[in-house]
């Protein structure tokens, strides 16, 4: 199976989501990108249509918002 | 492990979400309560700190708020 990608921008509200997230489907299921280090993601994110982080982009291109940290906007600046 | 519970109220994005969770996390690793129906479940949600649903509470009982498809008052109806 493919990997889900995880996107956060390093909050405390990402990092909880991240740990329950990784526990949950596995570590070697999902890759964590922290669009606030990795800035050239961010474009990405927005195409898969992430708004806000933490969230989830499945296998099959459906994005999971899970909670809220902050706007992609916001992580912008 | 114990089991996560993934609330929901029968919602299109409940459903959409459900799906993805279900494939994610395993369907024997997670139980779904739809508090639409099930409705002596709802103060159980509630309980755990679930505010909307579809939310998933972890094992550890974290809860994540999963998109956005309806607020426990409006299950409440």
């Amino acid at each position: 199976m493919e990997k889900s990608v995880f996107y956060h921008a390093g909050c405390p509200v990402c990092v909880s989501a991240e740990q329950d997230i990784v526990n949950l489907i596995g570590n070697d299921k999902v890759e964590v990108v922290h669009i606030g280090e990795k800035r050239d993601r961010i474009a990405e994110a927005e195409t898969k249509g992430v708004k806000s982080v933490p969230a989830l982009v499945t296998p099959n291109g459906n994005v999971l918002h899970i909670n809220f940290g902050a706007s992609i906007a916001d992580v912008k600046g």
